[in-house]
């Protein structure tokens, strides 16, 4: 459904909604018993909640397709990832905290290994040290351009952040990355008249990059990719007509909620300083995105016992967010993280949306195949559940007379 | 979802990919004992299946449509069929094993009866047997066209194909079929300038046809629709990225693979011989179809048994499937034929997928009411199965970083 048709209905109240998103959540069976990281989770305060709450699982993009951290927490915040997406280079900003203004071209830099021909050797410079990587963007920093401004910011590894920064500037720039060795890196080519000042910019870059790394081995040139600039999307407050916060301790998901116009309050750490904080600013904001990071770094991890820690971390201090008595809690993943693939995975993820207006199922725990039978559905998309959660809040008027 | 996000993530596998496709499988309740044809089959492999592989049913077209065979293959294959439309001309022709060329028309050919002022009075031409079809289509096959060629063919009783072939052809051509007794065939109307030359030969070979015919009541004249022409899609290689191969016995489902860029293979005949084909095939793609047409046939005649036969006979070869064992295997059928409609039907069909990482539900046997609280949901859309089976084979990328 496209925003503007929620946009055209949001309306006033004093309800606070809280979305509560364990990173990763959704998983697979283990052998021993068959059950998921969260089915042999002890967690009887979600449990509890389960009972008193609509569940089910979503589906954050579309059938069968896994999602990156940006297409699936959009998807939560009900701007469908397939309509909505966020350039290589805006992510990548956001995971290190670096603060995009309007206009700004940013995107992802490798260094990269080439041969005394030009042709790349290496497109990770054998993934340097991080240690190394900060040396060599001290480097960087020093480059000057003729008509715009750069700024160059360590990632991990061989990665690193560039950012484009004057007027007139445009993301339709083509990646210097051949995405394979052998050949050189290919020249930033303007997509229309409109890029040209960036592709400029970004080739004198490039040039001055190589001079600086020259003798540098393995790290002796740059490969730039995903040009982007910050989209002018409708804020999370212009869509539900909410005053939004974020709590979360990865740059990533404090970057995405601010792309979205959320202020992202102090306050990381474990689910209790998180909830602390929520409590901190209780009255300054309607809706809160709290976001927790460790399900789904267990799940790439591959480590089944690490996030079921996780997830009964997180139950464990749940009493302390009901305690606020939100009007609507909805609890969910961004995507399934299971411990079987050490990567994100395309599988459902659980969900449950509880207020005093959600029609509670028969669903009685928290868990992937308990939720199948919820009222929310099995494979509901990701997008359809914040409209659902300002539903709950009666914060959508009626469609329609 | 578009096929091209998918064409975007697909990457490098060694994975297999099996798709058993039982024509028709979906059913209706019989009075005696309130069970459907796939419910009171005795199918235990089918079942033990069922309890390690995500299950649910799905709606091959969209609710309440109840699709052809075409239409709901192209589901299968996850190209939406509401998007992806197939003329008749064309699935005439693969219903006759017609090796259609890029550029050809083809239509369908009806004979019909008109009357001395030229009027139909029979749109079938009381519905000749296929032998006379056969002495008719020899006196088409002699008529030649000043600019192009056309081939004439057999299909059954008062139907035939009708293929043009030239350069510069177009499909945009109106059926001469007014779809009415007592009026006179009309003139195929070209849509656009494009169209004027194909229009012009079908002119031509209608009024040839009618002079061959005279006398030759009832099948003293033709009507031609349904005027098409290969459909420019992307390959089911270039969306999936796999080499497919599909082993089905009936020229239509060969036929449709084939439209796909698909291989069709020897080995028709019965389950065993089909999984033998598999076998022998198995080194050489990395996905197949695999077609079984009983269940429809005897669907389409109204015989609950012999579909219960038909659906055991499948049951009883599973273990040869799966000694080979695919990395992902669906089974399913392509849309409804209950007994009871004595032809397709718009009901949802049951499916499975199983694979290591399927998340497997609490469904313990193949059956349409078991499968409604299957993972997959109860109505997911037939063109979401292929991405989510894909996914299951670790053929698709993350969407978005």
């Amino acid at each position: 459904m496209d925003l503007s048709v929620i946009q055209s209905l949001h309306k006033r109240s004093d309800s606070k909604v809280v979305l509560l998103v364990l990173d990763g959540l959704g998983g697979l069976p283990r052998e021993s018993d068959g059950l998921t990281e969260l089915e042999a989770a002890r967690t009887p305060h979600l449990d509890a909640l389960a009972v008193e709450s609509i569940c089910g699982l979503h589906e954050p993009v579309a059938p069968g397709i896994t999602p990156g951290s940006g297409p699936a927490h959009l998807a939560l915040f009900g701007y469908d990832p397939l309509d909505y997406q966020v350039g290589r280079g805006v992510l990548a900003a956001m995971g290190v905290d670096f603060e995009l203004q309007p206009g700004d071209v940013a995107c992802r830099g490798n260094f990269c290994t080439v041969g005394a021909d030009g042709s790349i050797t290496d497109r990770r410079a054998g993934r340097i040290s991080t240690e190394k990587n900060r040396e060599l963007c001290e480097l960087l920093q020093q480059i000057e351009l003729s008509d715009g401004e750069v700024e160059v910011q360590t990632i991990k590894e061989h990665r690193f952040l560039v950012v484009f920064r004057g007027a007139g500037l445009s993301e339709n720039v083509a990646d210097t990355d051949p995405h394979a060795v052998g050949l050189s890196p290919l020249d930033p080519e303007p997509a229309d008249d409109d890029a040209a000042k960036t592709a400029r910019l970004a080739r004198e870059f490039v040039d001055r990059a190589r001079e600086k790394l020259a003798g540098r081995e393995p790290a002796n040139m740059v490969l730039l990719r995903g040009f982007a600039q910050l989209p002018g999307w409708p804020s999370f407050e212009e869509v539900y007509g909410t005053r939004a916060a974020c709590i979360a301790d990865y740059p990533m998901y404090r970057g995405l909620g601010r792309l979205l116009g959320m202020t992202a309050l102090e306050g990381g750490g474990e689910p209790e300083t998180k909830f602390e904080a929520l409590k901190e600013n209780w009255n300054d904001y309607d809706f809160f995105f709290v976001h927790v990071k460790k399900p789904d770094k267990a799940g790439e991890d591959g480590e089944f016992d690490t996030k079921v820690d996780a997830i009964e971390h997180v139950d464990h201090a749940l009493p302390q967010l009901r305690e606020l008595k939100p009007d609507v809690l909805m609890v969910t993943g961004d995507h399934s993280t299971p411990w079987k693939l050490v990567n994100h995975g395309w599988q459902p993820v659980p969900v449950l949306i509880n207020s005093a207006y959600c029609r509670a199922d028969d669903v009685r725990n928290f868990g992937e195949r308990a939720c199948i039978t919820g009222g929310l559905g099995p494979r509901l998309r990701g997008s359809s559940l914040m409209p659902i959660a300002m539903a709950n809040a009666i914060r959508l008027d009626k469609f329609g007379a």
